[in-house]
Formats: C-alpha cells, structure tokens, sequence
C-alpha cells in the first residue's frame, strides 16, 4: 500500500468550514458553549448538581467543558463507554443503568476496576447485581456506589416503590465495599412531550413519585445522600422539583431534531438550548430532477427519532435516508417552481437524534463562524458493552 | 491509567459462544460458508459475474472468503469505504455511487489514487463528474473505469435513458484516461417486496429496462461490456433475466429481520438464503415484570427496517429500543402465563437490517456450533467519505 492512499483527516484546525470532507459531525462552538453555560447557571441557581449524561456524546472534550464549568461529574450507560473518560481525566462518573450480570462477571469486574481510578456508582433493581457487585469490589479491593432506580413512570426498570428499595438495602448491608449514594429516577417518556404544559405537570408528577420514596424511605430511616435523574426536556422542571438533587441531561449541549421540535410556551423562565450539532453533507446527484441525493444516509445519521432537518432551508426537506444516500425534495416558492441546491453544494442537516448519530462518527469538528477550531475524537464510539 | 484498565476483547478464538461479553455482533460460519457457496453456484450456473457488495459487512476478511469461491471483486458504496478492501488485498473494487464533488476534490483525488492500486470504477450521472474524475485521473496518471448510472424504476439517481447516456459519452471521449465499463441499474424499491411472485415481475420489468437502453445504445453502435446491479432481493431473477453480466447482492451472506420476512412460493428453483447474522444480548433486569430489558438497544442495533427478530425464541418479541436497552415482552403461553427470559439469560436477535447494524460494530466474531472461531475486524467500520 502506498502511503498515499492513507485516508487524511476531514479536516484540520483553521481550515475554512466549507472545506471540510463530508458527510462530517459538525459543532458550532458558540452555540454549544452558551448551551453549556446557560444549563450550569440553571443548576447552580437551582442549588442542584448537574452531572451531564456522556452517553450523548461519547466525546472526553465535551465532559472535560462541562466540568470545567462546574459540573460534578458526568453519566455514562455503559461501564466500557466510561473507560475514555477516565483515560482523559474524568474523576467520578455514575453508571446510570444496571450491570448485565454473566457467568465471567465481566461487566461487573471492569466496573470494580475502574473504581479503583474514578470514584464509581451504578444503578441495580435486583439483589443478584448487588452480590455481583459486590463480589467484584472485594476481589479488587475498590469501593462502589450503589443507586437503587426507581420506577417513577416510565415503565422500563427500577423498583416500583420504597419496600423494593429496603429490600435491596437490606442486601447491600452485606457487602461492605458498596456504598448506599441514593436513588436514580429517569421518566424517558415524558422528555419529547410536545406541549410545554404536559411536560411540567408530567415531569412534576414524576418527581412527585420520587419525592414520595424518598420521604417513605426516610420514616424507615434511611437517608438518601443524592436523587438523580431527569433529561433534557424536563430538567428546568427537575431543577425547581426539591426533589431531585442532581440532573443529567444529555442532549442539551447539542440539540437535536426531535428535541427542537418540543413546544414551548411564552415564558421568560423557559430554559431553552442551540442547536449546535450538524452534519454537513454535499449533493451528489441531481440527475432525477424533481429531488436531489445528498452523501450522508443511515450509515451517517440516526434516524429512530426520524429524518434530519435541514438548517436554514425551510424550503427544503430530507425525506428519505438508505445506507450512504439521501434524498431532499423542495416545497414550491410563491411562483410554483421548486429551487432545489446545485450539485456538488453543501447543506447541513440537523439530525433527528444526536445520541446515535455521534455513535457512528469518529471525530467531532468543532467550528466557530466559518473557521474550523478544533477535531475532538469520539474516543467512546462503539463502546456499548 | 492502570493497564488493567483496557478493555479485553468480547471473546477469544476457541472460547464458548456463552461466555462472548454482550452486545456482540455474531457470525454463524456454517450458514455463512451455505450462503456464499449457493450464491457462488447459483452465479456460476447462470454465467453471470458475481460481485458481492461490500457496504453490508465493512469486513474486509468477508469480501476475500467471496472472492476465494470465485466473485470478481466487490462493490463499495464510498471511495473511503474501498481503503481497508485494497489494504487487505482485494483487487477490483466497483463504487456503484457518484463521487460527490467539492472544491477540494477529495473524492475524486482519492480514487484516483486508489487506482494506481487496485482495477477501480465507479458511478456517473453528470458532465460535471466526469471531468472531476478525468482530471483526477490525468494527476495522478491513473486510469478509472466508468459505469453510467441508469434509473431502472428507483427514482434516486441515474439518467433515464438511451440519450442521458449517449450525452455522458460524448464527454467521456474528452478523457482519455477514464474508461466506460457499461451500465450500473439498481432498483431498491423492490428488493423486499414481500410477495416472491411481485419480487419477479418487478425484477423482470426493470431488468427489460436496463436491457432496452442496452440495446438502444448498440444501435447507436456503443456496446456496453457490463450491466451490473441487483440485489439479494431480486438476485435470482437478475441471473436469469439475460440483462445483467453482473449482480451486486451483499446481504445474502448474513440475511436480516427485514430480508427473512420476504416470502417465496414453494417454488424448487428459489435462491434463498439463511440467517447467519445474529447480536448476542444479555437480560439486565427482570424488575419490571411485564417485560424485561436487555443491554441491546440502537447503539447496537440498527432499527430503520423496524425491530430486531429474536432467534428460536418465537414467543419472545423485542418491542422497542432505547440507546442502551431494549424492551422483550412475551407472548402468553397456553396456560395463559407469559414465560419471560431470566437475569443474566442470553438471547440472540436477528438485527432488522445488516448493512447499518454492522457500521455500530469493530469486530464480527465467527462461531462454528457452540465454539468461537475468528475475531474479524469491521475494518471500513465508519468511512462514509
């Protein structure tokens, strides 16, 4: 192989943003920061922690602002997805979801190894994942924090009520090396609610439900440290709940389509978020006439939450994704006619959903006005085990 | 960092299946080994060149298993995508796509050069491609193969007919080191009718298609060498339609959810194919009751051809996937009673659709009945450019 058929880099720092090879992962640094920054003001105004959730993003950059900024720490879904933040720094990262459990112990072995790096906590629903986990810390010799999930409505996992989770303490109090930090209470459900109205009263209802645990919990005795949880559609509901006493959105440092489409009333206290997250895709055939084909499909973008949409062409619309083809009609203008982009002319689509879309990209260019900033590896990608 | 903190690979060579850390993408050797030798035979037979595609698997040790039972080469759907295939060995690569043209030209460019190491062609639809690839071509002193891109009933690229050609041509002549290989006629629309008898008679109209614009260009005294296209949905009407000298199927050697439901009538001559490609997936947790959630959801998962099927497991149903979990309900049995997979229980599901499922994946582990066998690389994993 000659070393000139070595793939080159999309891009380069201080390169001119229309230069970048597509299709690209696209952030729009301005709009990200000042998504970042408006989300921590929320929180510390709130008096409530904010740990974001990495799975969003997988991107070590990305944690590393976040805490920069003041947030505690950060969320991974997976325990081989928190190893890259770890390598790049990350001091305390919470599992948000239970361990599978197997006859090697792997995840649980992993995640009692990384405890002996960052400070470590993961979620559990059943007493077998507590002697799992705690079989694993002895042998390694760490300490790990345990959160019991509770169900507030979402109906996936979790334990429904405060005798499940005394059940489970009642277990825990056998394994020394685990440590109680609190409860995990995640609605998914409720975060793309369209209305702004049926997001609060949804979202107070389900803090409501956590709020009633930890209050049964605490006439047993037990004091719960941290109730964690929320996202990105319902954390300005979270934040003012006295429930939660942490958060974890995810997708608000970047938006996405489905998150934009949510309503929001009028309201100045409304804590809305930028899109900053695009894929930048060229048109690469116009042979059909009355649609183009643009270079970015499924194997580019994410489309369970639906087509992309496209930035400042209202007029245009991504209809269909195949594998590494998509196709883009126009609405006809006042006179009738359709102006569709030229070949070879470059647009960039809002994806539909930004957590599996970054999970099929190896890098992140990050760009300010017209001018590439930086390249930030993706270095979680693919981590789902 | 520790060093007992790297992730270990999810198995090794010679290892049983069930202790493969989850999610992990599963090759059944003995039906993938069926499936090339049918498809092998059934080209053969037919005196038609087989030139499986290469965007379903992204596995360069896939594409040399093909090429050892007699395939001509293989079909790429990105310049990038064909990296990994020359790097390994594979000698002819088609990119059955337009190259998207930009400013830089790093499209074009990079072919070009992939040319100087490995028999390349690719897709046109426009002048404005053929001179990017002419003057490509002229800097960097290679030669590629061109293959006109005609629309045969799929409505995405391609020019119409006959003329649409004759006109590419006439331009073609300006470059002396661009070279026309014949026809590229794919209709993906068809691929997964689902009635075996409807696959036919669409499959037999598009072909007559293709064959009418070959053969308006013979009386224009231009003969095409190759027609290539088809699918592994309309692949065993391709071979028989006297049209194509080329067929381009990529999924028959994995099949999916969404292929598997293609029905067939009882019919002794019809190609089929089996299930060789499956994602082990681990119960992590049971609390729910009603349904149980395992640790595969889109990170793994691709679910634009709809949910994954769940292998011999015919009262299980995956219902719907999150990032990182996926909901399996039951059926009830006779007894009334819904007999739902234990904590820590294994499944194996049969993804919805190939191509992107393996675009999530690094690594396809092959397995012989219960054993582990190989650890192969999804080298073209993420090279959409």
């Amino acid at each position: 192989m000659g070393q000139n058929l070595q793939l080159s880099p999309a891009t380069v720092a201080g390169a001119a943003l229309e230069s970048v090879d597509t299709p690209a992962l696209l952030l729009d640094l301005n709009a990200f920061e000042r998504n970042l920054d408006r989300m921590q003001s929320a929180a510390d105004a709130a008096g409530v922690a904010l740990r974001p959730h990495a799975k969003a993003h997988k991107t070590p950059a990305v944690a590393l602002a976040q805490i920069a900024r003041g947030a505690v720490g950060i969320c991974c879904q997976k325990v081989s997805e928190a190893l890259p933040f770890i390598a790049a720094g990350v001091q305390d990262i919470h599992i948000s979801n239970q361990p599978a459990l197997s006859a090697s112990g792997a995840k649980t072995l992993l995640l009692a190894r990384a405890a002996q790096h960052a400070r470590m906590s993961v979620c559990v629903d059943d007493v077998r994942q507590i002697d799992a986990l705690g079989a694993a810390a002895a042998s390694e010799g760490s300490r790990i924090g345990v959160f019991v999930e509770i169900d507030i409505g979402q109906g996936r996992c979790g334990v429904p009520d405060a005798a499940g989770v005394l059940r489970l303490l009642e277990r825990l109090a056998a394994h020394p090396q685990l440590k109680f930090r609190g409860l995990q209470a995640y609605h998914g459900g409720l975060q793309h609610l369209r209305a702004h109205d049926a997001r609060r009263t949804q979202s107070q209802r389900a803090a409501e439900r956590a709020g009633a645990v930890r209050i049964a919990l605490e006439n047993h005795g037990v004091r719960c440290p941290t109730v964690t949880g929320g996202g990105t559609g319902s954390v300005e509901f979270d934040l003012r709940s006295g429930v939660f006493t942490e958060v974890q959105p995810g997708s608000y440092a970047f938006m996405d389509r489905d998150y934009g489409d949510n309503a929001y009333d009028d309201r100045a206290d409304a804590l809305r978020f930028d899109h900053a997250l695009f894929l930048a895709t060229t048109v690469m055939s116009t042979a059909a006439g009355g649609h183009v084909v643009v270079d970015a499909g499924l194997k580019s973008l994410a489309t369970d939450s639906g087509m992309p949409g496209i930035w400042q062409a209202d007029a245009l619309r991504y209809d269909q994704a195949n594998d590494e083809h998509g196709i883009v009609t126009a609405k006809d203008d006042e006179d009738g006619a359709k102006s569709l982009p030229a070949l070879g002319s470059r647009l960039h689509l809002v994806p539909g959903h930004c957590d599996p879309t970054f999970n099929l990209h190896d890098a992140l260019i990050g760009f300010r006005g017209e001018t590439v900033e930086c390249f930030w590896p993706i270095a979680a990608r693919g981590l789902s085990r």
